[in-house]
Protein backbone atom coordinates (compact mmCIF):
# COMPACT_ATOMS: atom_id res chain seq x y z
CA UNK A 1 0.00 0.00 0.00
CA UNK A 2 1.01 3.95 -0.62
CA UNK A 3 -0.54 6.44 1.25
CA UNK A 4 1.01 9.55 1.82
CA UNK A 5 1.19 11.72 5.10
CA UNK A 6 1.23 14.90 6.76
CA UNK A 7 4.29 15.65 8.98
CA UNK A 8 2.78 17.78 11.20
CA UNK A 9 4.19 20.57 13.04
CA UNK A 10 7.56 19.46 13.30
CA UNK A 11 9.43 22.33 12.06
CA UNK A 12 10.08 26.12 13.77
CA UNK A 13 8.05 27.84 14.69
CA UNK A 14 5.22 25.22 14.67
CA UNK A 15 7.04 22.71 16.79
CA UNK A 16 7.50 25.35 19.23
CA UNK A 17 3.79 26.25 18.96
CA UNK A 18 2.98 22.01 19.42
CA UNK A 19 5.08 22.32 22.41
CA UNK A 20 2.76 24.93 24.18
CA UNK A 21 -0.12 26.07 24.27
CA UNK A 22 -2.75 26.58 26.11
CA UNK A 23 -4.54 24.77 28.45
CA UNK A 24 -7.69 25.54 30.98
CA UNK A 25 -5.90 28.83 31.80
CA UNK A 26 -7.50 30.70 28.64
CA UNK A 27 -9.76 27.78 27.73
CA UNK A 28 -12.30 27.34 30.67
CA UNK A 29 -13.33 23.49 31.00
CA UNK A 30 -16.83 24.14 31.30
CA UNK A 31 -17.17 26.08 28.35
CA UNK A 32 -13.94 23.94 26.17
CA UNK A 33 -13.99 20.01 25.45
CA UNK A 34 -10.00 20.55 27.15
CA UNK A 35 -9.69 17.10 27.76
CA UNK A 36 -9.44 15.95 24.16
CA UNK A 37 -6.28 17.64 23.34
CA UNK A 38 -5.68 20.43 21.13
CA UNK A 39 -6.01 20.33 17.27
CA UNK A 40 -2.97 22.79 15.21
CA UNK A 41 -4.19 22.31 11.79
CA UNK A 42 -4.39 20.36 8.64
CA UNK A 43 -2.67 21.13 5.97
CA UNK A 44 1.00 22.78 4.79
CA UNK A 45 2.91 23.97 7.16
CA UNK A 46 5.95 24.50 4.61
CA UNK A 47 5.82 27.51 3.02
CA UNK A 48 3.87 26.28 0.45
CA UNK A 49 0.05 27.28 0.99
CA UNK A 50 -1.95 29.68 -0.96
CA UNK A 51 -4.68 30.03 1.15
CA UNK A 52 -5.50 30.15 4.71
CA UNK A 53 -9.37 28.60 6.16
CA UNK A 54 -10.09 29.25 9.42
CA UNK A 55 -12.72 27.49 10.66
CA UNK A 56 -14.75 27.52 14.38
CA UNK A 57 -13.18 24.76 16.13
CA UNK A 58 -12.61 20.93 16.39
CA UNK A 59 -15.49 17.79 16.68
CA UNK A 60 -15.31 14.32 17.62
CA UNK A 61 -13.61 13.54 14.36
CA UNK A 62 -11.11 16.00 14.93
CA UNK A 63 -10.07 14.87 18.29
CA UNK A 64 -9.31 11.39 17.17
CA UNK A 65 -7.94 12.56 13.16
CA UNK A 66 -5.62 14.90 15.19
CA UNK A 67 -6.32 17.35 12.26
CA UNK A 68 -8.62 20.24 11.80
CA UNK A 69 -11.84 20.31 9.41
CA UNK A 70 -12.02 16.69 8.55
CA UNK A 71 -15.33 15.81 8.86
CA UNK A 72 -18.88 16.66 7.28
CA UNK A 73 -17.44 20.41 7.19
CA UNK A 74 -14.34 19.79 6.33
CA UNK A 75 -15.46 17.78 3.12
CA UNK A 76 -17.78 20.36 2.17
CA UNK A 77 -14.54 22.69 2.57
CA UNK A 78 -12.32 20.17 0.41
CA UNK A 79 -15.18 20.88 -2.19
CA UNK A 80 -14.72 24.99 -2.16
CA UNK A 81 -10.71 24.68 -2.59
CA UNK A 82 -11.30 21.87 -5.26
CA UNK A 83 -13.85 24.46 -7.04
CA UNK A 84 -10.62 27.04 -7.06
CA UNK A 85 -7.94 24.27 -7.95
CA UNK A 86 -6.47 24.04 -4.77
CA UNK A 87 -5.58 20.49 -3.53
CA UNK A 88 -2.30 21.11 -1.23
CA UNK A 89 -1.63 24.95 -1.19
CA UNK A 90 -3.56 25.15 2.01
CA UNK A 91 -3.62 25.55 6.00
CA UNK A 92 -6.44 25.01 7.62
CA UNK A 93 -6.66 26.65 11.57
CA UNK A 94 -9.46 26.74 14.13
CA UNK A 95 -10.64 30.05 16.01
CA UNK A 96 -10.71 27.86 18.66
CA UNK A 97 -7.81 25.14 19.77
CA UNK A 98 -9.94 22.94 21.84
CA UNK A 99 -14.04 21.81 20.97
CA UNK A 100 -17.08 24.18 22.17
CA UNK A 101 -18.84 22.66 25.13
CA UNK A 102 -22.37 23.31 24.69
CA UNK A 103 -23.21 26.60 22.41
CA UNK A 104 -21.10 29.50 22.53
CA UNK A 105 -23.56 32.75 23.72
CA UNK A 106 -23.54 35.32 21.19
CA UNK A 107 -23.06 37.36 24.14
CA UNK A 108 -20.00 36.10 25.39
CA UNK A 109 -18.21 35.13 21.90
CA UNK A 110 -15.77 38.43 22.09
CA UNK A 111 -14.72 37.75 25.62
CA UNK A 112 -14.08 33.68 24.95
CA UNK A 113 -11.81 35.26 21.71
CA UNK A 114 -10.37 37.55 24.20
CA UNK A 115 -8.83 35.61 26.48
CA UNK A 116 -7.76 33.08 23.30
CA UNK A 117 -6.01 35.67 21.16
CA UNK A 118 -2.52 35.62 22.31
CA UNK A 119 -1.61 31.79 21.04
CA UNK A 120 -4.20 32.24 17.55
CA UNK A 121 -2.34 35.23 16.75
CA UNK A 122 0.80 33.40 17.21
CA UNK A 123 -0.51 31.19 14.43
CA UNK A 124 -1.92 33.44 12.31
CA UNK A 125 1.21 35.67 12.29
CA UNK A 126 3.28 32.45 11.07
CA UNK A 127 0.78 31.50 8.54
CA UNK A 128 0.09 34.88 7.36
CA UNK A 129 2.64 37.60 8.28
CA UNK A 130 5.25 37.87 5.59
CA UNK A 131 4.77 34.45 3.47
CA UNK A 132 2.99 33.98 0.23
CA UNK A 133 -0.54 33.51 1.64
CA UNK A 134 -3.16 35.23 -0.80
CA UNK A 135 -6.60 34.99 0.78
CA UNK A 136 -7.68 33.56 4.03
CA UNK A 137 -11.38 32.25 4.08
CA UNK A 138 -13.17 32.42 7.32
CA UNK A 139 -16.46 29.62 7.84
CA UNK A 140 -18.66 31.21 9.99
CA UNK A 141 -19.23 34.09 12.42
CA UNK A 142 -16.49 33.11 15.30
CA UNK A 143 -13.74 32.85 12.48
CA UNK A 144 -14.56 36.15 10.87
CA UNK A 145 -14.69 37.74 14.22
CA UNK A 146 -11.49 35.95 15.03
CA UNK A 147 -9.97 36.83 12.20
CA UNK A 148 -10.82 40.85 12.36
CA UNK A 149 -9.75 40.63 15.84
CA UNK A 150 -5.97 39.70 14.76
CA UNK A 151 -6.75 42.12 11.46
CA UNK A 152 -6.13 44.84 14.42
CA UNK A 153 -3.13 44.00 15.34
CA UNK A 154 0.44 45.35 13.88
CA UNK A 155 1.12 41.81 11.63
CA UNK A 156 -2.63 41.90 10.64
CA UNK A 157 -2.51 44.90 9.17
CA UNK A 158 0.87 44.09 7.21
CA UNK A 159 -1.62 41.20 5.81
CA UNK A 160 -2.13 42.36 2.06
CA UNK A 161 -4.10 38.77 1.31
CA UNK A 162 -7.68 38.87 0.43
CA UNK A 163 -10.36 38.13 3.37
CA UNK A 164 -13.16 36.40 2.31
CA UNK A 165 -15.51 35.82 5.80
CA UNK A 166 -18.39 32.77 4.53
CA UNK A 167 -21.14 31.29 6.28
CA UNK A 168 -20.29 27.80 8.12
CA UNK A 169 -20.46 24.76 5.77
CA UNK A 170 -23.26 23.04 8.47
CA UNK A 171 -24.72 26.08 9.17
CA UNK A 172 -28.09 24.91 7.37
CA UNK A 173 -27.62 21.36 9.29
CA UNK A 174 -27.59 22.97 12.40
CA UNK A 175 -30.88 24.93 11.98
CA UNK A 176 -32.91 22.83 9.86
CA UNK A 177 -33.89 19.22 9.11
CA UNK A 178 -31.74 18.20 5.77
CA UNK A 179 -34.69 17.81 2.98
CA UNK A 180 -37.07 20.40 4.28
CA UNK A 181 -38.00 23.72 3.11
CA UNK A 182 -36.25 25.41 5.64
CA UNK A 183 -33.23 23.75 5.12
CA UNK A 184 -33.20 23.67 0.82
CA UNK A 185 -33.43 27.74 1.45
CA UNK A 186 -30.96 28.02 3.97
CA UNK A 187 -29.07 25.91 1.38
CA UNK A 188 -29.74 27.73 -1.51
CA UNK A 189 -28.63 31.19 0.38
CA UNK A 190 -25.06 29.77 1.46
CA UNK A 191 -24.41 28.69 -1.65
CA UNK A 192 -25.48 31.39 -3.33
CA UNK A 193 -22.64 33.35 -0.67
CA UNK A 194 -20.17 30.87 -1.70
CA UNK A 195 -20.35 31.26 -5.21
CA UNK A 196 -19.72 35.26 -4.58
CA UNK A 197 -17.18 34.37 -2.71
CA UNK A 198 -15.52 32.10 -5.09
CA UNK A 199 -15.69 34.61 -7.62
CA UNK A 200 -13.81 37.07 -5.61
CA UNK A 201 -11.11 34.32 -4.52
CA UNK A 202 -10.54 33.22 -8.23
CA UNK A 203 -9.67 36.40 -8.47
CA UNK A 204 -7.39 36.75 -5.48
CA UNK A 205 -5.49 33.54 -6.47
CA UNK A 206 -4.48 34.37 -9.54
CA UNK A 207 -2.63 31.85 -10.80
CA UNK A 208 -1.43 30.19 -7.35
CA UNK A 209 -3.21 27.09 -8.08
CA UNK A 210 -2.13 23.33 -7.82
CA UNK A 211 -4.39 22.34 -10.63
CA UNK A 212 -6.10 24.87 -13.56
CA UNK A 213 -9.63 24.14 -13.46
CA UNK A 214 -12.86 25.87 -14.57
CA UNK A 215 -14.23 27.90 -12.06
CA UNK A 216 -17.87 25.72 -12.03
CA UNK A 217 -20.40 27.62 -9.25
CA UNK A 218 -22.43 25.49 -6.51
CA UNK A 219 -26.37 24.69 -8.00
CA UNK A 220 -29.71 25.63 -5.77
CA UNK A 221 -28.42 22.49 -3.45
CA UNK A 222 -25.17 20.77 -2.35
CA UNK A 223 -24.50 18.18 -4.63
CA UNK A 224 -23.14 14.71 -3.22
CA UNK A 225 -19.57 15.41 -5.44
CA UNK A 226 -19.33 18.82 -3.67
CA UNK A 227 -17.95 17.45 -0.63
CA UNK A 228 -14.79 16.09 -1.16
CA UNK A 229 -12.81 13.47 0.58
CA UNK A 230 -10.08 14.20 3.05
CA UNK A 231 -6.20 13.70 1.14
CA UNK A 232 -4.27 11.14 2.50
CA UNK A 233 -1.51 14.14 2.63
CA UNK A 234 -3.27 16.00 4.84
CA UNK A 235 -3.51 13.20 7.56
CA UNK A 236 -0.89 11.57 10.09
CA UNK A 237 0.99 8.54 8.84
CA UNK A 238 -0.60 5.40 9.05
CA UNK A 239 -4.22 6.37 9.69
CA UNK A 240 -7.12 4.53 7.97
CA UNK A 241 -8.25 5.43 4.94
CA UNK A 242 -11.89 5.67 6.54
CA UNK A 243 -11.07 8.61 8.81
CA UNK A 244 -10.90 10.49 5.80
CA UNK A 245 -13.35 9.09 3.60
CA UNK A 246 -17.25 11.28 3.21
CA UNK A 247 -18.45 8.49 5.89
CA UNK A 248 -19.36 9.57 9.64
CA UNK A 249 -17.05 7.55 12.33
CA UNK A 250 -17.34 9.05 15.52
CA UNK A 251 -19.87 9.75 17.56
CA UNK A 252 -20.19 11.05 21.44
CA UNK A 253 -21.61 8.64 23.59
CA UNK A 254 -22.78 7.76 26.95
CA UNK A 255 -25.69 6.98 28.90
CA UNK A 256 -25.45 10.46 31.45
CA UNK A 257 -23.91 14.01 30.35
CA UNK A 258 -20.48 13.34 32.23
CA UNK A 259 -20.17 9.99 30.39
CA UNK A 260 -21.13 11.50 27.26
CA UNK A 261 -18.77 14.26 27.46
CA UNK A 262 -16.24 11.64 28.37
CA UNK A 263 -16.55 9.40 25.64
CA UNK A 264 -16.03 8.98 21.60
CA UNK A 265 -16.79 6.10 20.15
CA UNK A 266 -14.76 5.18 16.70
CA UNK A 267 -16.37 3.19 14.35
CA UNK A 268 -15.24 1.47 11.59
CA UNK A 269 -17.82 2.31 8.83
CA UNK A 270 -20.12 -0.11 7.41
CA UNK A 271 -18.12 -0.88 3.42
CA UNK A 272 -14.89 0.19 5.41
CA UNK A 273 -14.62 -3.47 7.09
CA UNK A 274 -12.35 -5.79 5.02
CA UNK A 275 -12.70 -8.95 6.82
CA UNK A 276 -16.79 -8.74 5.93
CA UNK B 1 1.29 24.32 29.05
CA UNK B 2 4.43 22.68 28.05
CA UNK B 3 4.31 19.29 26.70
CA UNK B 4 6.92 17.66 23.98
CA UNK B 5 5.66 15.57 21.50
CA UNK B 6 7.47 13.09 18.91
CA UNK B 7 7.53 13.96 15.34
CA UNK B 8 7.06 10.43 14.42
CA UNK B 9 8.81 8.59 11.17
CA UNK B 10 9.06 12.71 9.02
CA UNK B 11 12.68 11.38 8.04
CA UNK B 12 14.36 8.95 5.75
CA UNK B 13 14.66 5.96 5.48
CA UNK B 14 11.48 6.06 7.90
CA UNK B 15 9.00 8.50 6.39
CA UNK B 16 9.05 6.16 3.53
CA UNK B 17 8.80 3.28 4.88
CA UNK B 18 5.38 5.22 6.31
CA UNK B 19 4.37 6.16 2.95
CA UNK B 20 4.43 2.47 1.40
CA UNK B 21 3.76 -0.58 3.76
CA UNK B 22 2.04 -3.57 3.38
CA UNK B 23 -2.00 -3.60 3.80
CA UNK B 24 -4.34 -6.73 3.12
CA UNK B 25 -1.98 -8.60 0.45
CA UNK B 26 0.59 -9.55 3.36
CA UNK B 27 -1.36 -9.23 6.32
CA UNK B 28 -5.10 -11.67 6.05
CA UNK B 29 -8.09 -9.49 7.35
CA UNK B 30 -9.17 -12.92 8.74
CA UNK B 31 -6.53 -12.59 10.72
CA UNK B 32 -5.21 -9.12 11.04
CA UNK B 33 -7.00 -5.84 12.21
CA UNK B 34 -6.07 -4.04 9.22
CA UNK B 35 -8.91 -1.72 9.40
CA UNK B 36 -7.32 0.38 12.21
CA UNK B 37 -3.87 0.92 9.90
CA UNK B 38 -0.10 0.10 10.88
CA UNK B 39 1.05 0.86 14.27
CA UNK B 40 4.66 1.72 13.28
CA UNK B 41 6.90 2.44 16.19
CA UNK B 42 7.45 4.48 19.53
CA UNK B 43 10.50 6.47 20.82
CA UNK B 44 13.67 7.71 18.98
CA UNK B 45 14.05 7.56 14.95
CA UNK B 46 16.86 10.13 14.80
CA UNK B 47 19.93 7.74 15.57
CA UNK B 48 20.13 8.44 19.45
CA UNK B 49 18.32 5.20 20.26
CA UNK B 50 20.51 2.43 22.24
CA UNK B 51 18.13 -0.23 22.76
CA UNK B 52 15.64 -1.32 20.40
CA UNK B 53 12.20 -3.68 22.03
CA UNK B 54 10.37 -5.38 20.13
CA UNK B 55 6.36 -6.06 20.83
CA UNK B 56 3.84 -8.63 19.59
CA UNK B 57 1.32 -6.45 17.94
CA UNK B 58 -0.77 -3.27 19.11
CA UNK B 59 -3.83 -3.22 20.74
CA UNK B 60 -6.52 -0.74 20.79
CA UNK B 61 -4.74 1.83 22.86
CA UNK B 62 -2.02 1.63 20.68
CA UNK B 63 -4.84 2.24 17.44
CA UNK B 64 -6.11 5.54 18.93
CA UNK B 65 -2.38 6.35 20.29
CA UNK B 66 -0.54 5.78 16.94
CA UNK B 67 2.32 4.60 18.94
CA UNK B 68 3.04 0.91 19.76
CA UNK B 69 2.95 0.02 23.53
CA UNK B 70 1.02 2.53 25.27
CA UNK B 71 -1.34 0.67 27.33
CA UNK B 72 -0.26 -2.31 30.15
CA UNK B 73 2.26 -4.30 28.75
CA UNK B 74 4.03 -0.84 27.27
CA UNK B 75 3.66 0.79 30.98
CA UNK B 76 5.79 -2.26 32.40
CA UNK B 77 8.46 -2.69 29.21
CA UNK B 78 8.78 1.36 30.12
CA UNK B 79 9.64 0.66 33.76
CA UNK B 80 12.09 -1.99 33.55
CA UNK B 81 13.88 0.51 30.92
CA UNK B 82 13.72 2.81 33.56
CA UNK B 83 15.72 0.40 35.67
CA UNK B 84 18.40 0.62 33.45
CA UNK B 85 18.31 4.35 33.30
CA UNK B 86 17.21 4.52 29.73
CA UNK B 87 14.14 7.68 29.58
CA UNK B 88 14.84 8.32 25.74
CA UNK B 89 17.25 6.35 23.82
CA UNK B 90 15.23 3.51 22.62
CA UNK B 91 12.86 2.56 20.30
CA UNK B 92 9.85 -0.17 19.99
CA UNK B 93 8.77 -1.95 17.25
CA UNK B 94 6.38 -4.85 16.72
CA UNK B 95 7.04 -8.08 15.10
CA UNK B 96 3.12 -7.55 13.76
CA UNK B 97 2.27 -4.01 11.97
CA UNK B 98 -1.59 -4.40 13.08
CA UNK B 99 -3.24 -5.61 15.96
CA UNK B 100 -3.54 -9.71 15.57
CA UNK B 101 -7.34 -11.07 15.08
CA UNK B 102 -7.92 -13.99 18.07
CA UNK B 103 -5.09 -15.59 19.47
CA UNK B 104 -1.90 -16.44 16.99
CA UNK B 105 -1.76 -20.31 16.22
CA UNK B 106 1.11 -21.65 17.86
CA UNK B 107 1.55 -23.97 14.59
CA UNK B 108 1.38 -20.50 11.89
CA UNK B 109 3.20 -18.06 13.58
CA UNK B 110 6.01 -18.95 11.58
CA UNK B 111 4.07 -18.95 8.07
CA UNK B 112 2.26 -15.18 9.85
CA UNK B 113 6.32 -13.79 10.36
CA UNK B 114 7.40 -15.17 6.82
CA UNK B 115 4.87 -13.54 5.26
CA UNK B 116 5.63 -10.51 6.68
CA UNK B 117 9.18 -10.76 7.10
CA UNK B 118 10.06 -8.45 3.93
CA UNK B 119 8.74 -4.85 5.60
CA UNK B 120 10.32 -5.95 8.98
CA UNK B 121 13.05 -6.24 7.97
CA UNK B 122 13.31 -3.07 6.50
CA UNK B 123 12.88 -1.47 9.82
CA UNK B 124 15.01 -3.41 11.27
CA UNK B 125 17.63 -2.96 8.90
CA UNK B 126 16.95 0.71 9.61
CA UNK B 127 17.09 0.34 13.22
CA UNK B 128 19.92 -2.05 13.64
CA UNK B 129 22.55 -1.79 10.42
CA UNK B 130 25.25 0.47 11.20
CA UNK B 131 23.69 1.82 14.15
CA UNK B 132 24.68 2.86 17.22
CA UNK B 133 22.28 -0.26 19.05
CA UNK B 134 23.63 -1.66 21.42
CA UNK B 135 21.12 -4.38 22.82
CA UNK B 136 17.82 -5.68 21.39
CA UNK B 137 14.84 -7.12 23.88
CA UNK B 138 12.50 -9.41 22.18
CA UNK B 139 9.16 -9.50 24.71
CA UNK B 140 7.28 -12.57 23.72
CA UNK B 141 7.81 -15.76 21.69
CA UNK B 142 6.67 -13.81 18.60
CA UNK B 143 8.89 -11.25 18.89
CA UNK B 144 11.59 -13.11 19.87
CA UNK B 145 11.10 -15.33 16.27
CA UNK B 146 10.66 -12.49 14.30
CA UNK B 147 14.27 -11.30 15.51
CA UNK B 148 15.98 -14.52 15.38
CA UNK B 149 14.41 -15.10 11.40
CA UNK B 150 15.86 -11.41 11.16
CA UNK B 151 19.13 -12.14 12.12
CA UNK B 152 19.62 -15.10 9.44
CA UNK B 153 19.79 -12.37 7.21
CA UNK B 154 22.66 -10.47 6.05
CA UNK B 155 22.07 -7.22 7.82
CA UNK B 156 21.47 -9.32 10.66
CA UNK B 157 24.42 -11.72 11.18
CA UNK B 158 26.41 -8.02 10.91
CA UNK B 159 24.49 -7.03 14.05
CA UNK B 160 27.05 -7.50 17.11
CA UNK B 161 24.74 -6.26 19.57
CA UNK B 162 23.31 -8.23 23.08
CA UNK B 163 19.83 -9.40 22.15
CA UNK B 164 17.71 -10.54 25.11
CA UNK B 165 14.32 -12.79 24.65
CA UNK B 166 12.13 -12.06 27.42
CA UNK B 167 8.50 -13.04 28.86
CA UNK B 168 5.75 -10.76 27.33
CA UNK B 169 4.61 -8.80 30.22
CA UNK B 170 0.81 -8.88 30.42
CA UNK B 171 2.04 -13.00 30.05
CA UNK B 172 0.34 -13.63 33.51
CA UNK B 173 -2.43 -11.33 33.07
CA UNK B 174 -3.22 -13.66 30.08
CA UNK B 175 -3.05 -17.15 31.60
CA UNK B 176 -4.20 -16.48 35.52
CA UNK B 177 -7.00 -14.36 37.45
CA UNK B 178 -4.85 -11.46 39.14
CA UNK B 179 -4.14 -12.05 42.94
CA UNK B 180 -4.47 -15.76 42.08
CA UNK B 181 -1.69 -18.22 43.57
CA UNK B 182 -1.18 -19.13 39.58
CA UNK B 183 -1.04 -15.22 38.77
CA UNK B 184 1.69 -14.50 41.41
CA UNK B 185 3.79 -17.78 40.67
CA UNK B 186 3.82 -16.80 37.13
CA UNK B 187 4.58 -13.17 37.22
CA UNK B 188 7.63 -14.24 40.57
CA UNK B 189 8.85 -16.43 37.50
CA UNK B 190 8.72 -13.23 34.99
CA UNK B 191 10.41 -11.02 37.49
CA UNK B 192 13.10 -13.13 38.03
CA UNK B 193 14.01 -13.93 34.22
CA UNK B 194 13.28 -9.82 33.63
CA UNK B 195 16.14 -9.65 36.74
CA UNK B 196 18.45 -11.81 34.97
CA UNK B 197 17.68 -9.97 31.36
CA UNK B 198 18.26 -6.61 33.24
CA UNK B 199 22.03 -7.31 34.60
CA UNK B 200 23.02 -9.06 30.89
CA UNK B 201 21.41 -5.58 29.53
CA UNK B 202 22.94 -3.44 32.20
CA UNK B 203 26.67 -4.66 30.89
CA UNK B 204 25.85 -5.02 27.11
CA UNK B 205 24.62 -1.23 27.37
CA UNK B 206 27.82 -0.26 29.36
CA UNK B 207 28.02 3.89 29.84
CA UNK B 208 25.34 4.37 26.86
CA UNK B 209 22.61 5.67 29.66
CA UNK B 210 19.78 8.53 29.95
CA UNK B 211 20.43 8.64 33.63
CA UNK B 212 22.99 6.77 36.06
CA UNK B 213 20.75 5.28 38.28
CA UNK B 214 21.81 1.93 40.47
CA UNK B 215 20.06 -1.07 38.84
CA UNK B 216 17.43 -2.35 41.59
CA UNK B 217 15.92 -5.74 40.58
CA UNK B 218 12.37 -6.27 40.82
CA UNK B 219 11.13 -8.03 43.78
CA UNK B 220 8.79 -10.89 43.65
CA UNK B 221 5.32 -9.10 42.79
CA UNK B 222 5.00 -6.47 39.90
CA UNK B 223 4.60 -3.11 42.38
CA UNK B 224 2.39 -0.18 41.36
CA UNK B 225 5.85 1.62 40.78
CA UNK B 226 7.36 -0.96 38.15
CA UNK B 227 5.10 0.38 35.94
CA UNK B 228 6.12 3.91 34.50
CA UNK B 229 3.85 6.35 32.38
CA UNK B 230 4.80 6.84 28.55
CA UNK B 231 6.39 9.84 27.98
CA UNK B 232 5.31 12.82 26.72
CA UNK B 233 7.90 13.08 24.20
CA UNK B 234 6.83 9.62 22.56
CA UNK B 235 3.44 11.12 21.67
CA UNK B 236 1.74 12.48 18.47
CA UNK B 237 1.27 16.83 19.10
CA UNK B 238 -1.49 17.56 21.58
CA UNK B 239 -2.00 14.32 22.39
CA UNK B 240 -4.32 14.46 25.90
CA UNK B 241 -2.13 13.18 29.01
CA UNK B 242 -4.35 10.55 30.20
CA UNK B 243 -3.71 8.72 26.69
CA UNK B 244 -0.14 8.08 28.46
CA UNK B 245 -1.30 7.58 31.56
CA UNK B 246 -1.66 4.14 33.91
CA UNK B 247 -5.18 3.93 33.76
CA UNK B 248 -6.87 2.18 30.62
CA UNK B 249 -9.04 4.62 28.39
CA UNK B 250 -10.03 2.20 25.35
CA UNK B 251 -11.92 -0.95 25.06
CA UNK B 252 -13.77 -2.80 21.96
CA UNK B 253 -17.14 -2.76 22.75
CA UNK B 254 -20.10 -3.94 20.30
CA UNK B 255 -23.21 -6.13 20.70
CA UNK B 256 -21.71 -8.84 17.71
CA UNK B 257 -18.65 -9.74 16.81
CA UNK B 258 -18.40 -7.81 13.79
CA UNK B 259 -19.50 -4.97 15.66
CA UNK B 260 -16.99 -5.52 18.45
CA UNK B 261 -14.69 -5.35 16.09
CA UNK B 262 -15.47 -2.07 14.42
CA UNK B 263 -15.40 -0.33 17.46
CA UNK B 264 -13.01 1.09 20.01
CA UNK B 265 -15.01 2.90 22.44
CA UNK B 266 -12.69 5.64 23.91
CA UNK B 267 -13.47 7.27 27.76
CA UNK B 268 -11.41 10.11 29.75
CA UNK B 269 -10.51 8.36 32.40
CA UNK B 270 -12.38 9.36 35.42
CA UNK B 271 -10.25 11.42 37.76
CA UNK B 272 -8.80 13.01 34.32
CA UNK B 273 -11.72 14.68 33.46
CA UNK B 274 -11.19 18.63 33.99
CA UNK B 275 -15.02 19.87 34.14
CA UNK B 276 -15.43 17.75 37.09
Amino acid sequence: MSQAFDPGPVSEPFASLARNYPGPDSYDPDRFRVEWGPIFHRGRLDGSARIVVLGQDPGQHESIAHRCLVGEAGQRVQGFLWKLGIERSYVMVNAFLYSVYGQPRRDDVEQLLKQTARYRKRWLDALLDGTDVRAVVAFGAIAEQAFLRWQRTASGRRFQGHFEPLTHPTMPDATARPGSATYRAAMKRLLDEWNAGLARLDGALGPNRDRKRTLVPYGDELQPDDRKQIPDHDMPPGTPPWMRSLKQWATRKGSTADLKRATIEVRVPAGERPWQ
